[in-house]
This record gives C-alpha cells, sequence and structure tokens, in this order.
C-alpha cells in the first residue's frame, strides 16, 4: 500500500526542503513537491511538520541476560517503545559467554529478536578468543550481515578483553571489513576501585561512579585508539560519557585516525549527583556503565556532538526494575548495570540540541540517524528520505510539547530518567517500512514486523586505510651488497 | 536541450551509487538506473566513471589589481581553466580601496565578471569602516545576494582590518545573516618582520617565508576566532597553510564553535625549499601568502581534511606572469602575491587525497564541492548530484592521468606550480549549465554564459547562534529591593 | 646588630633543613645547625616553625591614581601590610600617563615610595611610544635598576598598547636585557562588551565580569605570546585568571617558549558570584580586572601552580574604599578596578595550598618568594635563605590560625575580598634587612626604611635567547651565479 | 684531605656565582669567595672554569644478563667511564627474573656492583607479583634504602607487568613512599608487530624501529599515567623518546599530575635513519628499546627539557659489543638491545643544549644532576654545591672541545653512538667523594671505592599526595533516616 507525506519541509542530514514524501513496499519512492497520491494510498498531513528519517539507536539490550538477570524490556516491547519515540531501527548485541561459541550465541539472539516490530541488527561481541572465534567472525560477517564487533575492556573476570584479545579480533575485523567497536573502561581500575569502596565501607549506589571515575573510561578509550591505529583499524567507541574518552577521540581524529564516538541520551541530560540520592531506589535507577558525570563533561559532550568528534546518540537502552535492582541493594557492584531511554531520546535531545541552539535540525538527523547508518553501512537504506530508502520516518511537530514520565512511557519498566523533563518538538507520526505505526499517540504495531537487516562488509572508509597501509608498507634494507661496500 | 550521462557511478558527499544523470534547462531532473534519454538528448558515457558535482572554488582572484599591476588571468580565461580542470563555480573577492564605497567596487567587479563563461559569485571586502560601509553591507546582503565579507588582517598600510573594523564588520554580518571571513596574518608582525630581512640584506623570494612565519599567521587565525567567539558570530578563516592556523580552528571547533577552514591545493602540495631555488623566477612565481610551509605542515593539513576541522578546498588563483614578477627582482617585499591552480586543484587532490589513501571519494566531492555550497548557502542548488540542483557536473576517469604543465595548461599565466606532477584521475568531461564544456580535451565554452550566483543570507548555523545567543543573553542583578534586605 | 633564629626548619624552593639562620647588617650570613648567638645578637626562637624567604609581591599598586581617585592604600601603609603578613618586598608599577615622559613618571613614583617600610622596586608601564620612550627605556635600565615592562593590552582610549607599541616595545626590552609583561585583555573587545551591557541596560557590577569574559582575556595573552614568539623576547603575563590565557601559557612552555605566568590569590580562592551579590558594596569591593571567574578556572590555576606552568603568585593589591566603589555606583564601567590581599596572600595560599594537598612547602617557597626573584633577578639577594642573601626572612607557625576580617587587618580599606576565611598557618615573625619587624601580632616598622632594589637586566633566560637566534638567523640565497648556471 | 676549587665560577641548579669550594673528608664544607686552603689541601685551579654537581645517571644497566648474554661494562669499568666524562654517581636497576626473590636479585646485584668505583644506587623492577614480592618490597624500602621500583610494560612473555601487576606494585609503592617507575612500551603491541615484520620476511634491524613506533609508546605511557593517576600515586616515565609519550606526560602535568619523564641524549640527538644503515654492525649497534626516532621528535624532546616536562637525562648506558649484537644477524628481535653513552652524556648535552641555546647553564645543571637527585630524595646530599653535600664535582671548560670517537673512549663496547661529533665544554676535572679522580685526561680511581646510596623514602611530594587523599576521600550516603524521610 502507498503512503504519501503531505505538505512537511524534509529535513536531512544535508537539506532542509518543502516536499512530499511518497512510500510504496515499504520504501521511498519519491521526494518532491505536490507530489500526487495514488489511489488508494493513506495520507499523512505533515503541514508545519518536519519530515526526517526515523531515529536509529546502535545501543540497545533487549531481553540481555546480565549480572543475574534478565532486562525487563524485550524485543517486542522495546522496538514499539522505539516507535513511539520516532525511533524505528535499533542495533542490539549478541554477547557470547567466554568459550561460547559466537555462532551458538548469535542464534540464540536471532530467536529472541523474532518478535520485534521494527527493524533491527546486531553487534557481536568478543568475549574471548581461540580458532573458533577466528572463524566464527567470517562466517558472521560473510553469511550473516554482521560489520560490527563489540569488546567489553571492562568487567574483569567475566566479558572483559585484554589487549591481546583485542589486538587479535581488531586484526580478524580489518580483514573481514567489519568495525571493531569497544566500551572503553579500564577493567583492573574498576575491579581495584570497586575493592576500595567496600573497603571504605561504601556499599550504596554512590560508591558506583566513585568505582569507575572518568580516568578509567580515558585511560581505556586511549588504549584502544592507538591499537586501532598501530593495527590499521577503524574504531567505534560507544558511550563516551566524559571527557577524558571525548579528548582521546577529538584527539585521534585530529591526527587524521578514523575514530568514531557515540553518546547516549542521558550522558548528556544527566549528572551524578543522582547517585546520592537518599532514596536507594532512586539512586539505584540510574546505576548504568559508564555512569552518570559531573555537570562539566555533559556540557563537553554537546560540544562533541557540534563538533563533530561524536557522530553518534544511544541509549543503552538496559531495563532492570526496582525489585531487580534491589539486588544490590547491600552491594552497589550486584546492582544490575542499565537504563532505559529509546523512546525519549528522540523528543530529549531535540528539546536540548536544536531547541537550545546546539544543533542545526540537519546535525540532529545525522546525530540520531544518519551517521549511524554510515558508520555501520546500511546507508542510504537507512538514515534518509529519498528514493529507494527504507520507508522508516519520523513527522515531527517541533510545538508539540509533554512532559516524560514513567507513569505514561511505553518502556517496559518502572522507572524513567528523565522523569518530569518538558520536551518540546515530538514525533507525532512514525513510519515503519512504509506503515504508519505511531499517530495521534497510539501505537499501530504487528509482533515480528521487524527485520533482520543485513550490514555489507567494508564502509568506505576501509578503502582509505588499504590505501593508507600500501602506502606506508614497511621495507627491508638491502644488505647483501650495500655491507661488503662500506 | 537534455543531457543524459549514463552508466557511471554517481559519487556525491554522502552516497555512492550506480546511476544515469538526467539533465534538462540546466538543471538535474532525475537520478536513478537505467534512464531513458529524451528524444534529441546528448548522451554522455560514463562506464567506468565517476558522476561528481562540478568543483566549486572558494577562493580565486581574477583580473585583480593588487600590487601595482594587474592579474594575468581575466574571468573569461580564468573561469574556462576552471571547466578544463572540472571546476565549474567559483567565488571572486570584491576588494574595495580605503575609503571607496562598497557599492562602487561591487559594480567594477560585475562588469569584470561578465565575461565568465562558468557560474560565479563574489565575498565582499571590508577594508575600511565608517557608515556608508555599514549601509552597503545591507544593500549587498539584501538586494545582491552578497553572504559573506572578508577581512585582511595582514597588509599593514593598506587594506588591514583591526580589531575595530573586525568588531564592527563582524557584529554588523551577523546582524545581516552574512558569514564573516578572515586572511589571518598578524599585518604588524608581517612589517617589521619584512624591515628586519632588509636591515639583514635578505632581498630575495627567500625572505618572503622568513617574513612570514606560520606563528603570524597562528596569531591571527586565533585572534580571529576569539573576536568571533566573543561577539556570537561563524567565521571561515581562507587559506590556512600551516599547524599553527589549524590548530586554533580545531581548538575551537572541538570546544562547539561554528569555525570552517579553507586549504589551498598548493600548501597541501608545495613546501617552501622552493624559495631557496636559485633562479628568481621559479622562487618569485611561487610567492603567495601565506607562503608555502615546510613539509610538516602538509602532513597536517591533509589530516585537517581528513578530520573534517578544514572544510574547503581552494586555490587563491591569482595569476602573475614572470615580467609581473620581475618587479620584485631587487626586494620581495613587491614580487606580486599570487599562484595560480584552479585548473589543477580536482586532479591534484585527487591523486594525493583519494589516490594515496587520505580521502574516502565522499570526502573528496565534499571538500572539493559540498561544503563550500553549504557554508556559503547554494546548497543543494550547487554541490550535490539530484534532482533540482544545478547540472554542474563532471565526469571522472579515475584511471586517466597527464603531467601537469604550464606548457599545456589552459591558465593565463607562463608558470605551474606543479609542474612536472604526474596525476591518476582526471575530468573527461565537465558539464555547466546542463552544458558540455569540456570534453575529449577540447573546451567548448562561451564567454559570458557564467552567471552571477546569488547567495542567500542566513545558512542553518545562523539559528542556531542565535538561539544559543537568547540561551545565555545576560541578565541584570535587581538590587532596589536586595539591597535594602541586606 | 645581630639576629639568630634559632630551632627551626628551614624550608627553601629547593631543600627543608633543619637549621639556625644569622644574620648580621641586613644580610644572611649562616645557616646551619647549632650555631652560635654572637654577643648581642637578638633570639628568635623558631622551635616548631618553618623559617623561609620573606614572601616578593611582583604586582602591587600603592596610591595610584587611576579612574579618578587614588589607591587608599599608600606605600607606607601597603608595604607595613605586607610585612605583617610576611611579605617583605612588592615590585610595584610607575604608570605614565600617554604623552608623560617614562623620567618624569618614575621620577614620581620614585618620590611617593620614599616612606616604605619595606624593600621595593618597579615595573614601567609603556603606555605610548615615541623616540623619548625609546631613550627613557635604556636610562632606566642600565641607570635605575629596572628590568621589566609592562603594557596593556586592555582600557582602549586610555593607556592600551596596540600591536605596534607591543612590538616596539617588547623588541627595544631584548636589546636591553628587560622582560615584557603584559596584562592580557583585548581592549577593543572589552569596550565593545561593555558597551552591550549598557545597551542591555546592565549597569551593576555584575556587568562587570560579564564585559570581560575569559575569552577576551585568552585572545590578548595568546597574541601576546606569538608577538613574543616572533620576536624572540621572553615573556611574563601578570594576573592569568582563566582557563583560556593559562593554556596558552601552557602551549607556549610545552612548545619550549620563555614564558612565564602569575596568578593572584583573589583568582585562586574567590569566585564571580560575588557579583551578583544583593549589596552594591558587597559586588563593587570584588570589581577588578581580569574578574573573578566561575569555579572551574579556579581549580585549573591551582593546577598551572602545580605544573610550574605558572610561577609567581601576586595580588594586584589595589585599594579601593566603599565611597570610592560608589563612583560606579549607577555605571559598572566608573567603579574603579582593584582589591586588596598583600597581607593575606602568604597565609591563604598556605592553607588551601600546602594544607589541602596542592603544594609542597618548597614549591609554596618557590611560588611566593623564589621564582619572582629569579625572574626579575633579584636572586638569590632575594628569594632564598643562603648566606649573602638579604635577611628577610619569615618564621611560619603551621598550627596558628586565625579568621581572616577587615575589623583586624592592616591594610588600609574597609573590605577584605577573604573575609571570614579560616586559615592555618600564619607568620609569627617577619623580618626585613635583619630586623624583626613583625612578632607576636606587633608591627615594629619604620617609615622609610624600605629600599629602592636595582634589579640587573639580563637574566639568564636572555643568554638562551641569543644563542637561539644565532642558531636560527635568517640567511639569504646567493643568486649571482647560481641564476646564471641555471 | 682537603680540596680546594678555586678561582672557578659555581653553578647549581639555581644560580650562577663567582666562589671557591672546599672539600673535606668526602665533604663540602664551604662555598664562598676567596677561601683559604687548608693545610696540606690539594688545590684544584678553577679559573675560567665552572665548577657544577657531578652528573648523576638515573638510567644504567652494567653487566646486565639479559637476552642471552651479559652487557660488556661492569660496575667498575662503566663508573669509570662515568667519572672521565663528568658523572659521579649512577642509579642502576635490580631485574629479577619472574619467580625469583627480589632480594636474592637484590643480594646477588649489590655483590656485582661492589667493585664500583663511583657511588650508586639501584631501582628494583617487579616482574611477577605474590606475597613475597609484596613483603620484599617492604624490606627493601626499610631495610636497604631503595626508593623506587621499575615496571616493564613490554617484554610480552617475558618480565612484562600487566596492569594487574601494576595496580598491585604502584599501590604497594605508595604505602612504603617508594616512586614507581615504567618503560613504557605495549608489550602486546610490539610482540604482534614483530611477527608482522617477520611475516614481511624484514628481518633486519630496519625492523626494529618499525616494530616499535611512537604509538607503542604512547599507549603504555599514557596507561602507566592514568594508573597512577587513579591510585593516586607519583610516576616517573623512564627513556622517553617522542612525542606522543612526552605529550601524555605534558598532558598530565598540566592537570596537575606528579609525573616525571627522563630522556636519553641519545634520543636527543640521533636520529632513526641509523637503522637503514647499509651495514648490519652499525645499524644493530644502534638497536635500543624505545629506538631512535625521526628528527621531529628530537626537537619535541628538547623542548621537553626547556618546559620542564621532562626533568632527567640518563643515558639506558648498556653495552653489547659488535660480536653479541650479531646474534640478531638474521633475526633483529635477537640483537642484544642497548646502547652506551654514561661518558659523553655530559658534554653532548651541553654543546647541544646549552651551546645552541636551548638551555641555561642552571637548566643543564638540573636536568643532568638535580632534579634526579630531588626526584629519587637524595637531594640535597646529591645534586647540588653546598655546605653538607658529597663532594662529588665536575669542574667544567666550557672552551674545551674533543671529537667523540670509540677510538678513545673509556666505555668499555667498541662502538660509539656519537662518534664522530664535535663537542664543546667538557669535564677537566671531576671530584668523587673529595677526590680527584679525573684530570688531564686521566682516570685515577679506585676498585670498590664507590658506594651503595641509601634512598630514603618519602619524597616531599608523598606529603601532597596523602593530602590530596585526604581531602577527596570518598564518603557514603546515610541512607537509614534519609529514605524513610523521601
Amino acid at each position: 500500500m502507498a503512503l504519501l507525506i503531505k505538505g512537511g519541509t524534509v529535513v536531512t542530514a544535508e537539506t532542509t526542503t518543502r516536499a512530499d514524501v511518497l512510500c510504496e513496499d515499504g520504501k521511498i519512492v519519491a521526494v518532491g513537491e505536490n507530489l500526487d497520491a495514488p489511489a488508494g494510498a493513506e495520507i499523512v498531513d505533515a503541514d508545519g511538520a518536519y519530515v526526517m528519517p526515523g531515529g536509529i539507536d546502535p545501543h540497545t539490550h533487549m531481553q540481555l541476560p546480565f549480572m543475574g538477570t534478565v532486562a525487563s524490556e524485550d524485543f517486542y516491547t522495546g522496538t514499539a517503545a522505539g516507535l513511539a519515540g520516532g525511533t524505528t531501527m535499533i542495533i542490539d548485541f549478541v554477547i557470547p559467554a567466554p568459550q561460547q561459541r559466537l555462532m551458538d550465541a548469535w542464534k540464540q539472539w536471532r530467536e529472541w529478536s523474532e518478535k520485534a516490530c521494527a527493524d533491527y541488527a546486531f553487534h557481536v561481541a568478543i568475549t574471548w578468543w581461540d580458532e573458533t572465534v577466528h572463524a566464527d567472525m567470517e562466517t558472521l560477517v560473510k553469511e550473516h550481515g554482521v560489520n560490527s564487533f563489540k569488546h567489553f575492556m571492562a568487567y574483569k573476570n567475566a566479558i572483559m578483553a585484554d589487549d591481546e584479545i583485542l589486538a587479535n579480533s581488531f586484526s580478524r575485523s580489518l580483514e573481514l571489513g567489519a568495525i571493531p567497536t569497544v566500551h572503553a573502561e579500564n577493567g583492573e581500575l574498576v575491579f581495584r576501585l570497586q575493592q576500595k569502596m567496600k573497603d571504605l565501607g561504601i556499599m550504596g549506589p554512590e560508591a558506583h561512579p566513585m568505582s569507575r571515575p572518568p580516568q578509567v573510561e580515558g585511560e581505556a578509550a586511549q588504549r584502544a585508539i592507538r591499537i586501532a591505529e598501530v593495527l590499521g583499524t577503524p574504531l567505534y567507541i560507544v558511550h563516551n560519557s566524559c571527557k577524558e574518552a571525548l579528548e582521546a577521540i577529538t584527539r585521534a581524529r585530529a591526527d587524521g585516525q578514523r575514530v568514531y564516538g557515540e553518546v547516549l541520551a542521558g550522558h548528556l541530560l544527566i549528572d551524578d549527583s543522582v547517585y546520592r540520592h537518599p532514596d536507594f531506589d532512586h539512586a539505584a535507577a540510574h546505576v548504568m556503565s559508564p555512569p552518570f558525570r559531573s555537570k562539566e563533561h555533559q556540557e563537553a559532550l554537546w560540544k562533541g556532538l557540534q563538533s563533530g568528534n561524536l557522530q553518534t546518540t544511544a541509549t543503552d537502552h538496559c531495563c532492570f526494575c526496582s525489585e531487580q535492582k534491589a539486588m544490590g541493594k547491600d552491594d552497589f557492584s550486584k546492582i544490575p548495570n542499565g537504563t532505559a531511554g529509546i523512546e525519549d531520546r528522540m523528543a530529549a535531545l531535540w528539546t536540548h540540541g536544536v531547541g537550545a541552539g546546539r544543533l542545526t535540525m540537519n546535525e540532529f538527523v545525522a546525530v540520531t540517524s544518519t551517521n549511524t547508518a554510515k558508520i555501520f553501512n546500511i546507508h542510504p537504506r537507512k538514515g534518509t528520505i529519498a528514493p529507494g530508502a527504507d520507508a522508516d520516518i519520523v513527522v515531527w511537530d517541533p510545538a508539540a510539547t509533554k512532559t516524560i514520565s514513567a507513569k505514561t512511557h511505553h518502556q517496559n519498566i518502572d522507572f524513567n530518567i528523565f522523569e518530569g523533563m518538558e520536551v518540546t518538538g515530538l514525533p507525532v507520526v512514525t513510519v515503519s517500512q512504509g506503515k504508519v505505526v505511531w499517530k495521534d499517540g497510539q501505537l499501530n504495531v504487528e509482533r515480528g514486523a521487524g527485520r533482520y537487516i543485513e550490514r555489507p562488509a567494508f564502509q568506505p572508509v576501509f578503502d582509505v586505510l588499504k590505501k593508507t597501509a600500501d602506502r606506508t608498507r614497511p621495507t627491508a634494507v638491502d644488505r647483501t651488497t650495500a655491507t661488503a661496500a662500506e
């Protein structure tokens, strides 16, 4: 069935133009002024609104088994909440346990994800190393459209990747045309600081940020960057939360290195005072890693987006309800790490980004959608409004307002870290695969409608890296004759 | 008449796709696979080639009266040479003499430019200040499509703008929605160092770079950036030649400031050893300001393009032949400043950028065309391949090669600073306003066919700047009651 | 008469040692364990105390005529207050009016200073330029022991030095072996922002910091640094108050440049919230330039001292009482600029520096005394405890405490910016020229006992600068034969 | 017996003064003008010469067992060569094999060192970890005057310390008042790059620098700095060879962190072109880690000394003769790592430092002697010319010249990396423990005369670190009542 979005202003990462958008069979087929509606087409009136590519959240963890429990939001409820907030695709994570075959984990997650009602893809984590990992990486890239691998530099004695694993996996990724990504926190230091907090008798959630200070993140970011530099790979660093990590990225980029940085809506908008809240539940609800930081870091992260040193925004959506969080009542290190946000990212960033004079509308589209599509090589299928692209679209009313609340959100969690935030600018219509799935505050989603999106290997920057490697290839000195002549 | 470019790969700043391009009435009307040619359409076979937006050179000086002579290249020959090299538009400069009405200078330049055979626009220089300047700026923006003003921080006792003029003009530009640009060299220090060279008896061209060291440029860049920051304006810095200026831009951008930087093909590829060449003519032919720098600066500038801290590439095309350069035979400070390059920019940057593994093809398009179009607010009319855009197109054969030489170039100057450079990747066809103007090594241009392009005010970033100003507006303390209460 | 300080721990910038100190005829004659007291010697018991070089304040303005009034503290009361606080020498400023002969101003200030009760010297400001200034600089250096010249980059239309004056004076200073110093604020931007505040109707003291934001200071610091770099001179920047200026210094120093930075006790300890105080008198009492800054700058400045990127601490002691400050009741720009502090600097910095774990005791001595003596070339006569040095000594009780207050201070001003600060660590005895002038909370000073200290030219770093200039001297290309051969 | 050094100019890190120096019983007893010689005193005429503290080399490896051989220079010949070059003390390294008790290794090295003819001390390496290491560290600090521990971040599968060892040892060092030091190269990356070179078939010495690029060093330096920062310890980084490491140190210091950096004379003066020398012996003779770097790094390192971001100079004196180097004839990774230099450091640094206008004489003394004495807490016993200090003195003739050569040097190695360098400024007399041991080009040393110098724990900066830790100690939130109140 056809869908015509009429009368709006199309905003892409590049341009802002008055245009109608015609969708057929799940694709955008025309963008232009005064388009005619095919017979039977559904019409969406976008007068006074902006028509933008649907948001892509490159960092979610639906129904993740973690720290002895399972995230409360599953692929169905989570993608639905995303659609309600204008996000039309997620990239989630397959996280094999150490010694677990990658393919086994992959199949498990794919099974879980079948219920999704919006499109999705998977990063796959490399949590250990042997020849099967080496082999499975190839299978994933060549047969299953995986073009990114994730590495946790934290979580010692669990899923932490040390330098040897990082080097092995980064090199392998380069061969395969996949981009390595890292969670940058030095696991050894976190381990030691957690112990210190316990030794000091500080067992509450306030110990969480103190055991993971910015330096711990900055160190790991810088280390991953150097490893990528030496091995000649690109690098994507997830959820940068602090000046230290941002500065490492900024320096590397200024030096011409192909490093990308993601920032979470939460880190942009929430500060670490939450961990000292007198109510344990409130404090624990904010426990995630890396933790929220002091206010100076927030302004720095916004500048990272403005400058282009950070390219993507995400949520690390990973829901644990208060009874789950209570597992760490007496020991902060047992509080399941994770916060929600997939439904609120777009509106919160519009309000504090475009509304407050930090980002242009085009930049908003770039950091919520387009850049992710490019880096993970699904552009221009995703991330733009153009003929041929998937019809994942959000119609945005810049004047609409609401107050964010757990009472009204669609996320399957009993807490909202943005509780009480008034936002101006909201998705009034969300279109997924050419269908209206959110309109007038109503979700109209279909369990299982979401598709697994294969992401091809070798995004354009790999060509640059290969030519650079060729240009700078080491050469030997021929001493056979030279020495004699000496 | 229609033109169909068939079988090529369309490369924009965003994407790389197999597609045909159909042009009619000077516009692109369709981009897609297997387009049909309208009756009578001219067909260009782009098989194996890239189809890209024509280059835009944001920095040229055709027939400039300068230092007692006039640049040898006029608007006709210069734009023709540009077309031969794949550049389809220039932005030149109107430079009023101090005390000259802006409008008078403007009319003079417009008259000279009528003979251009490719599209063009003008930056206007602010070389002095009074109420007429203030008024004429408005006229230029509102009635004549000027959206950028240029300031020379060098050339003391001539056209130098001091801090007072900069502050006046930057503020006025902000009101009008125009972007200030600067030539960043500290005129006082240049003046003093020129004197020092003469005192030391160093009168040859080798004194030129020594009288304008990188620090002189870095200082001025940093100063202009700070003035723009304090006044809340965007800023565009022309022809950055050194690490010092680049670092100032990089820091400002990392801090979220809206600063843009241009780099010349010459500064990317030529080092300052040329000034010590034993042949005066050879050395003098390279005299331009800022001068070519030592090799370490070149690599830094490339990194500036890779990181996006520099956004545009230009030539500062300003031709003086050897007899003109000879005016400074006995005094380097009398050598007319300027070098050519409009014909060679695209091929030289492709070879050393894309070919050497420094830039992706998309980045190449961005830095040779799209970014200029965006910053100077003529995007998407210029700088992209999309329906509705002007049909300014270059068909690029990545395998074609040639050796650059003054003997074969179309530029009206007897010297080529890239003499002997072998380039791989050349424009095989150039299309201007939908017409093939360069093909099979033949120019087919029409004197006067070039149009003056009006550039609207208020590019998108002005909206951000206004909202930022609103958000951070100073407020007074009410002490009327407070003091009493104290 | 002899003086023996017994039983203390001698702390210099270099070492911490148990030692007695014997003084005779105003000089230290012996430092060692168990020294015998000469017959009739006065004995000071320093058991449990530190014996340190007396503080040197390199930045004071006693009885300065400024902004239509005269600073309330004169050379007698000011140096007395300094002695009560452990400061035994000041370097004040001669500030000629534009067009006033330097020598005339010099004589005027020398006359005013005759009443001082502690040693002093003068920086001389260069506020204009002609041949007499050029000549008088030589007279001052060669005949009057002046080895530093000051330049105000702020105060447009008054005493501001533009780039031409800066370049002239810096070059002249280099020839004479004197070090240029600058007050770094861009006068044009201050002027414009003051106007903006008035246009917005913000006339109270809160407009003061808003008209002089950190960027204005950072710009000027960077510009002065570049001018010094290009001309090959050392540079001393007074009263750095913000990260922007500190970063400019830090970068220059990291690049090997010989740049020095001073910081005021006030900027280290007071933030800009004072300007929004509801009581005009309170707010106005803090008006000085550059203004106090937000808290983040304070921590940065401490780090500047820790890293050695800032070398000296001062006060810019310049007292105006509330009736004087009231001149700007209706217009912040008419509030006389200045705050006091000479009496409190040492105790405040000890408390927040040594006590809080920011500085070692040796570093405290360096930044309050020794480094100033070195930079202004009066070391080791001043700034150390060693045989041959002037007997300017403070005996410091690290356990003594007091609460700073205008009610009890010796400064001739009705306000204390450190009011209420509890300090731990106080001067219990101050020795000036070998005489006990402060003991048991009692001053025992003599009007006119202070001596004018001549400071020799060419501190050691000038030798480095000269050799560097020799090593990097520009050379000409000989084209007489070369061209023929070409 | 007494020794009187007459007529010279005493140069310390602080001052330059005309003075005689009287030594008795191995100590300096007086410094002053016109000192009388005690009866029988030996007189050294220092007219026209500088009298400076003897050099301290904080980084040597005498008779080190390494890579299957033993360094050719032993403690006797090595300290003798040092004395001939004006260096009067070394700090060498005890390097336990993994699993070897620290105390056992310590005793072994102490036995080897008994033959030294100049004073010496030992850093002790932490190459593994268990409870005995924890215990032995205390024994070494409290009973044997060790106040520094060394960690190799390179040499995977051998003596490499991973993050866990680093964290354990740094923390333990802090408790004991010892300073951790690191050799900063990422062992994992070196391992991988060595393999890459072999895979490429590059087996000659030219592979050495390519397998250890600057990034590998920069990464490790930054990581060690962050670990030290998080754990609150000081840090000393040995042999910084590149901009990347220097920048890490510079940033950390600018941020107030207590980090120190050492640089080798070789890295200041030699570039990496040596590794491509056609003669294997010549190339292999320069193999050390980190390797010599390209020229741009040398200038940066000099700036590090000028700025004070690097504080000490050393040699990493570790001699292997050509037959030893030949072990790696077919495999660069088997070439014993090490170069000589103890004899040449002082003259080479004077020539290129003081002579070339990079350092003042006082800075020369600081970086060759005083700073090392301070950081390793043997100042003012060592590193200065003052009553009470050890009489380790060099009399320096700034006009004396020689050409450095293996043919004439006293080092027990058949190669000199400074071969052919002409130096101006030489030690004409060296005094060790009050005895003339080098004069008129003759050594007069005594085997075993050197003493083991105990270095006390807790240099002054530990007091700062402790107070900082107290000031910033984490605190718990009391939720017992608060939650109820919520």
